[in-house]
């Protein structure tokens, strides 16, 4: 049985968001089942929060162990090389081209946003997202996913598209909140997200 | 025949860090032969510099075409399974968790420089690439490599870590500057980064 290790509990800001939810998104799309252990902040190294344990191994790394489950099942790869390659292009791009533009506005906007070097910062972090986006939003204009159909790209990008809900860049944005939307829509996604979040509930109504 | 996609020339701070270095690493690692195409910086879509063509289609991210040429070869990637998800996992980790960090710093230090808050965000931003740089250290303490020999996950590792030679995070660090020498001193990345270096001497000489 594969384990999940998640946090116990995060701030508001963050539930929802949490990068298991990739992994729980994943499991559920491709249908295996997993039991979660919930770790307090201060528990372990560093990288737990995302590890799994399968086959004796642990891994961690979002990234990784999303492809590692992709791999496994026609649910989120195509099993040709050309799709499989389009499908690892995405998984990429979402994590090393338009994730850190977005994390480094969500840090401006959230974790630092008290501090006048962030007021200062703001326009060009956010004129670097929407330099990201842009090209996102022209692909997505005529299609209903970056590829032909639904991938573990997909659900990459949805979730660091999710880091924007404080702001109208996806949300003002047609085509990339329709993406978003369609993909959200899905019910494995339903599940991983209300996962997510039942483990905080649980949490709260212990302490 | 693998087409590279390259810039023709780049400010001297980019030199030998350019993303196209670790496709050529991976390249001359595996021992396959390519040629390259060299752009100006405005020609074409912005993707274009990390693209590769092969077998008919296009793919960029250097993280994706890495991940593609070592899946062709041993000489970047086991082929056991924990050994392959664990080399992903460290590319993972090297794009998706060190390369965000590193890359706030590099801006903060050369393109933002000059600007007031640049200067009130660098002791955090500094601060948080040693965070990330923590456990790397720790690891490779006692290790030649991230796992038990090289990988596709140390290239990337590394080409990532380049990217602190404006500061003396790695240099001053001796697990880790061994660890960057160490990979760098392998025939296969002076070869790539001779060749990413010409293409850049040969357009200073023609203009």
């Amino acid at each position: 049985m594969i384990k999940l290790t998640a946090f116990k509990s995060v701030p508001p800001f963050a539930q929802g968001l949490v990068r298991d939810l990739r992994v729980r998104w994943a499991l559920e799309e491709v249908g295996i089942p997993y039991e979660e252990e919930l770790l307090g902040q201060g528990d372990g190294d560093a990288p737990a929060y995302r590890a799994i344990e399968d086959d004796g191994f642990t891994l961690f790394e979002s990234g990784a162990i999303v492809l590692r489950i992709a791999e496994q099942s026609e649910a989120l790869m195509p099993r040709d090389e050309a799709g499989r390659s389009k499908t690892v292009q995405w998984m990429f791009a979402a994590l090393n081209s338009v994730e850190p533009a977005i994390q480094n506005l969500f840090a401006v906007d959230v974790f630092y946003v008290e501090e006048a070097w962030a007021k200062a910062r703001r326009p060009g972090a956010e004129a670097f997202v929407k330099l990201k986006l842009a090209p996102l939003t022209k692909r997505l204009q005529t299609r209903e996913y970056l590829e032909d159909r639904f991938t573990a790209g997909d659900l990459m990008m949805v979730t660091v598209l999710r880091n924007l809900r404080h702001t109208d860049l996806v949300s003002g944005d047609p085509a990339l909140s329709a993406y978003v939307a369609r993909c959200e829509a899905r019910p494995a996604f339903q599940r991983a997200l209300k996962a997510q979040l039942a483990a905080f509930e649980r949490e709260a109504v212990a302490a």
